[in-house]
């Protein structure tokens, strides 16, 4: 049988898996000869083993227990001078939905009175009894906490907690009991080794409660690591105004400050913190109260840093005067503090610039680029919802999508105001600078739909009141009539009245050129250098204009990975390409095509120059030609009821020819090349003669929704005759965007010169669901459901879309070892998916330019990472 | 150096790799014995070594044309006693678009008075070096053929070519030579080594042909095989009236009937009867004129026959009263021969059954099933295009689709006659019994879409005239007008004149239950016996109604493998499905559901009824909701013109808020169970009771559009508590029809009891391709390029979706070693993808009740072939 009870005294921080992250850091402080109440850990092995079986080693639980009793020189129930232990769960990771923490076990009728005479001190005895029963009711007996709490106010009625007196809290004690009898049928356990062994169950059972089941599916966490349970000897700050409890961070994490940052409650037990009975003081003047375990608080909180390399949390209980260590981890933090403190800790010497870089996620620098609203600003706050997708909108308020279409077409920047939105409010969320809905949570419509578009939401701000019909939203006693102006900020979720003024981030102006203004920017920059120092991937943009080039060659793109030459029909130009649609002779559709060369030619002229030097990849056109065709609903319409035409009346045949069931399953991307004579070779031709007239020009030329390697031959030969023809030298390659691509790229490389994973298009017909369509109808459900964690369109599902990646790039290599690989779907831009990227093997990685420095910092966490580094 | 040149007598039969399949068979006729010409095989190696860097083994070459001089006593352009010799192709599988014959080599100025002389034929010696440069004119210098046969007619002048004498022959060399220096600027070579090796050169060099590489391509055969090149010694059917040419088959290749069959003709070169510049005589006429060599030939034959055990094909030349033996290979043959041949052969000793039964394909199994015109009927023959889909069509001819909606929807029965068919014409495709167009090959529009919905076709008519708007074609001097009948075959072609009567397939009366009605039905009854006892693979049917699953247990089906319930939801059950679309709460929802559910229920015991004691799987419903709604582009049209009701308004607001882009991603199977509740438990309940109430039923509960496991689990959870509600067991197992389903297959092979791949959806989601639009909008362009051979809607794409499949068994067998797999795909009827279905290790394989017998027959050729059977 394994080991599967640890002493404090046995484990240290490495050993998380065994014995949860509260237990393995409980250990390391012990060993470092902190002063940390004696306690023994139960292993997640153990927790594994009882859910198989149903068993707990109880045997050596006891032996631990002895072990604890003689180190305190109390017995657990002793009715002259009782041991008390809490009773707390820790995992691997962290886990809301399972049971957490009881206190005082070991309490009962005959004890109680033991701890009175100890601690000379009857309501505190009185206080912890009800305390035990209280949580324990709740947490290991499933009893509504509610029912405890309103006999407490009942018994408060309105007095403070530090007014009731010992027998208030003995009655109370008996009205708990009176509680569990009704409502579990059952006396509460007064014998203490049930009371524990109780507790330990309900916390392995714990690991199974259907929140914390549906968080680890959501968030990808193996089902069957099973959690710790830490049994550690009971000390007190409620035991006098010398004792308290409280928590505290070594540096502000909020802000990245040095100095410690903590609050402190006198004459309290942890709970009371959280519960917020009463309000807390900054630790700092604890000094003034405690001058001594102030001082060792500081000391502690020095060597836990310096030991952890890193900004640490603590929970800390004083007794009498005395200070125990209740927890530590390394804190989490802001993304501003997150830079600023990695670049302190490597001028502290603690860490080197590899692990600055590595702590600082992509996921922060992104959240550091938003435009945010600007401090001090006196706007009224008028309601908090969840900041379901980030960024700062100001708009005037709207309550229905057809008016955002009409006031944005005027050029108003409008939010959308709506209970909650569904499909159609998707032409209105997409016209809005932000949506505000009053219901639903981050998987609900507006949210997902919003995440996904990049759009500022505040979702479920549960305070305002709707009312659609009479265009106006409620919030508290003010009243916001529809063309209002209201500001929300999608990153802390407020709802502001009035414009507030946005602020660009100081950390894209350093992007853009700016110098590096404060200490925040100086870290970013610092950090920035030594993950381009260290990458192994290279960053491209993705950018169909001159202008976005140049933006994202500032950023630090390296060239660009996707240009979408169908971009350049629009505008004024969609009368050329309606010609060409609407040709009836080769000789019209030549003329349409000769007509649109010139101008795509200079188009291409322009990101050449942009991106001298650097290599430019153009996609050649990939929609569907209906595209650039009416609706074919409005136009049947337009037509039936006589308001048509007789152009339209043309368009009308055209649009029904063209119509399909499923256009992105239809007849686009090379299909249309191979079908529509003349096309691919009016673009190739452009960007050929453009890149005879850029110097530096670098052309790649890309062949987009290539499923078979004949369909590529067949447009490479062609291509091929016309770089020759004009006497240019050009890369010719393949997006992997279907499936067969990717699983016949051994093939498909004998033709390739590159392949770039176009995996917006390779996630819908790998999963099957178009992302227009689904994620307003079941994405929602399917992320409350946990059948995937995030939305496989923000993150790389590596499962299956992943799988064919992998295939793609060793059989593609295999084919052809000197294949360039890169990506240029909007996971490019993800971090977890830049990741994947580099542990693949890509060449690069193509974004928009403005999440080019994400994946620059992302490409240099992943080069930079050592084996083991939790780097998520 | 490998060895590049064989002797007749150093090959055999099996080196066809090496030396063609000509060269194989002529080197294994000379070992057996038989009078072959002498002659030696240039190999497929010497192509390839050519093709690679231009040079043919010279001197290999010399020295077996020096053995072959001195075995014939003649040497090549012996002014006195020339050896001629013939140059023929001869790859491994005979290939359009290749180079095939030069006779006569070694004929030049001089040496065509020696062969004058030798032969004394004067007329022969000027005919045969006429031919001579006529072939090596067509075939090596690649000039126009027309330009010599007008020539030729020039100088008949409308006489018969037995009527040419020397002199004139003698004019038409001159001529020749005056064609091939205008056309070429050059010479015809007079150096008789130079004629050959250019002829050998031209050989090589026409495996690279257009055509040949695009039938390559289309045939999947690989492109560095190469060909062989024979040279033969010419033997002369020319020399005389005791000199002839001819053709045989050892049986009859049309109807399988014992004794020769064949065409003979006298004092001719085998192009001559190719070319029907005379009236061939029957095989059997020989007797009168040559007894001896008739006799001869039917012992050759019979030995052939006997040492091929199978139906042979050969050529002969008899020159001056001497047979000799000129080609053999196996017989192509109609689909009845093939089955007639194999049982003859069987009981001749010849070959086991395990043999006969590899040698019928299901295809010829198919074309035996399709109805066909009566024999013997008078019908005006129109004319004649070509069999571009199988089957017998009768009806009244309409010109428009529209029209042809029109009639069929009043019962009448029409024929779609088009000069070309375009999307447009798509719904008056699916009203028509079957199609006819004037223009167009087998890779037309017409062709395609024909084809892929299993519709009698004739196409590219060219000899008909179609006057659509004067609603009539012309046949010669025949006009047809609409509404009069015409009878389409799509099997041979034919167009005939008002209604022919059609017979049903006496194939398929004994597949009803009728006994063997003549040989051929009893040659398919023992086939099909002993297939079934050899195979491995299961053979079920797709059927949703009971008429269609008892149907298909007389066709041999082993239950059903696809019950689409969809279909259940049709017809008069139309207004309770709208009623569940429109529901507004959860109460109106529920009451459609409970009001479908003993309508399912009901269905559901018809189908386990039919199917007592055998497997029935059931999918939940999987299309999208709005496909049981009206059209967007209709319904909008009549609500704007004011032509739409109240209902209508809701309708259309339900209309478009179920509207999606691209609807075959989008919410439809197991995501539409997850999102409307109550949806699939209502299935799954009446299936449950059905169940119940059938006592020998065996339901298989499938779930449609599984793409990660998390799905299934979802489902199940709630099915199981159904299933155990009712107290009934059914297997729970998932469609493999999304990409990643494949690829994640072992982590849902946990959640499902069996696998059915649905090779439809995975097959458009592989190529990111849907069948409804690019079948009419590109698949003819994409067959004509060669990108596909065949439709991979047709015949299972191994490397893409066949892939798939193969990771899917593997990983999810690995999972769970029990797992049941099979296929439900139209795929589960196509012989080549039931073959890959064995080979991949299916358990079964399901497909409409029609083609259930086509599947058992190839599930028993792809268990009984031995490894190297070639049973394509």
């Amino acid at each position: 049988m394994p080991k599967y009870v640890f002493d404090f005294t046995e484990g240290n921080k490495d050993l998380r898996d065994l014995l949860g992250g509260k237990g393995a850091n409980l250990a390391e402080m012990t060993n470092l000869g902190l002063p940390v109440p004696p306690g023994f850990t139960i292993t997640t092995e153990a927790c594994r083993s009882y859910l198989a079986d149903g068993v707990i080693p109880a045997e050596e639980i006891a032996t631990h227990l002895a072990k604890l009793e003689a180190a305190m020189g109390k017995r657990l129930g002793d009715p002259e001078d009782p041991l008390l232990v809490s009773v707390r769960s820790g995992a691997k990771f962290s886990m809301p939905g399972m049971m957490e923490t009881v206190l005082n076990i070991g309490l009962n009728d005959a004890s109680v009175r033991g701890l009175a005479g100890q601690s000379g001190n009857e309501r505190f005895a009185w206080d912890s009894y009800r305390r035990l029963i209280q949580m324990f009711g709740k947490t290991v007996l499933d009893i509504d906490g509610e029912k405890f709490d309103e006999a407490l106010e009942e018994l408060k009625a309105g007095r403070e907690d530090l007014a009731l007196d010992a027998a208030d809290f003995r009655r109370l004690v008996g009205t708990y009991k009176e509680i569990v009898r009704t409502e579990k049928g059952r006396e509460f356990p007064d014998d203490p080794r049930e009371q524990m062994e109780l507790a330990v169950r309900a916390v392995f059972d714990s690991w199974n409660a259907p929140r914390a089941v549906l968080y680890r599916r959501q968030e990808r966490i193996p089902a069957d690591l099973g959690t710790a349970v830490n049994v550690v000897a009971m000390v007190f700050g409620n035991l006098g105004m010398d004792s308290g409890t409280g928590v505290a961070f070594t540096r502000d994490p909020a802000s990245g400050q040095r100095g410690i940052y903590g609050d402190y409650l006198q004459n309290a037990q942890g709970e009371d913190v959280v519960a917020g009975i009463r309000n807390t003081i900054p630790l700092q003047r604890l000094e003034e109260i405690d001058a001594t375990s102030y001082r060792q608080l500081l000391d502690i909180m020095a060597r836990l840093e310096g030991h952890y390399r890193d900004l640490c949390d603590i929970e800390f209980t004083i007794e009498r005067g005395k200070l125990w260590m209740l927890q530590t981890r390394v804190g989490k933090r802001t993304a501003a503090a997150a830079f600023r403190i990695a670049v302190q800790l490597v001028d502290e010497g603690l860490i080197d610039l590899d692990e600055a870089v590595i702590r600082c996620t992509g996921d922060q620098l992104a959240q550091l680029m938003f435009p945010r609203f600007a401090d001090g600003a006196d706007n009224t706050l008028l309601t908090k919802g969840m900041n379901a997708s980030p960024g700062a909108a100001v708009g005037q308020a709207v309550f229905s999508s057809a008016r955002a279409v009409e006031l944005a077409a005027q050029g108003v920047e409008v939010i959308l105001v709506r209970r909650e939105t569904n499909p159609d409010d998707l032409s209105g969320m997409i016209a809005a600078k932000g949506v505000l809905t009053s219901r639903g949570g981050k998987t609900s419509h507006a949210a997902v739909v919003a995440r996904g578009m990049g759009k500022t939401c505040v979702c479920g701000a549960e305070d305002i009141v709707v009312d659609a019909k009479a265009l106006r939203f409620t919030a508290g006693d003010t009243v916001v009539e529809e063309g209002e102006v209201i500001s929300i900020d999608g990153t802390s979720g407020a709802v502001y009245l009035g414009a507030v003024p946005v602020v660009a981030s100081p950390v894209v102006e350093y992007f853009e050129g700016a110098p590096p203004a404060d200490e925040l920017v100086s870290a970013v920059h610092r950090i920035m250098t030594h993950a381009d120092g260290g990458r192994r991937l290279a960053v491209r943009a993705n950018a169909d204009t001159a202008e976005d080039a140049a933006r994202a060659r500032r950023f630090g793109a390296q060239g660009i990975g996707l240009c979408r030459t169908e971009h350049m029909f629009l505008g004024d130009r969609r009368q050329l390409v309606e010609d060409l649609i609407l040709a009836e002779t080769p000789a019209e559709r030549q003329s349409a095509l000769d007509a649109l060369e010139p101008l795509q030619k200079a188009d291409f002229i322009g990101l050449f120059e942009a991106m001298s030097g650097l290599p430019v990849t153009i996609r050649l056109i990939d929609p569907p030609l209906h595209e650039f065709l009416p609706d074919l609903v409005d136009l049947s319409v337009k037509v039936a009821t006589g308001a048509g035409t007789d152009k339209d009346d043309r368009l009308l045949t055209a649009v029904k020819r063209l119509h399909e069931q499923n256009p992105m399953l239809g007849l686009r991307g090379v299909r249309l090349g191979l079908v529509i004579p003349g096309l691919f070779a009016m673009q190739v031709r452009a960007i050929a003669q453009a890149a005879r007239q850029s110097v530096k020009a670098r052309a790649e030329i890309m062949i987009p929704l290539v499923g078979a390697v004949q369909e590529l031959e067949s447009v490479r030969e062609e291509a091929l005759k016309i770089l020759a023809e004009v006497g240019v030298h050009a890369l010719i390659g393949t997006m992997i965007e279907v499936p067969r691509a990717a699983l016949t790229a051994g093939q498909i490389a004998e033709a390739a010169q590159f392949f770039s994973f176009g995996t917006n298009d390779l996630t819908q017909m790998t999963w099957g669901f178009s992302r227009d369509d689904v994620e307003a109808s079941f994405f929602g459900k399917y992320l409350d459901l946990g059948i995937f964690g995030v939305s496989p369109f923000e993150s790389l599902d590596r499962d299956g879309v992943g799988r064919l990646m992998r295939i793609a790039v060793e059989e593609g290599r295999a084919a052809r070892p000197d294949l360039k690989l890169g990506i240029c779907g909007e996971h490019g831009g993800d971090p977890e998916s830049v990741r994947f990227c580099h542990e693949i093997g890509l060449d690069y990685v193509s974004c928009s330019p403005f999440r080019v420095p994400v994946a620059r910092l992302e490409a240099g966490r992943a080069a930079l990472s050592r084996a083991g580094s939790d780097t998520r």
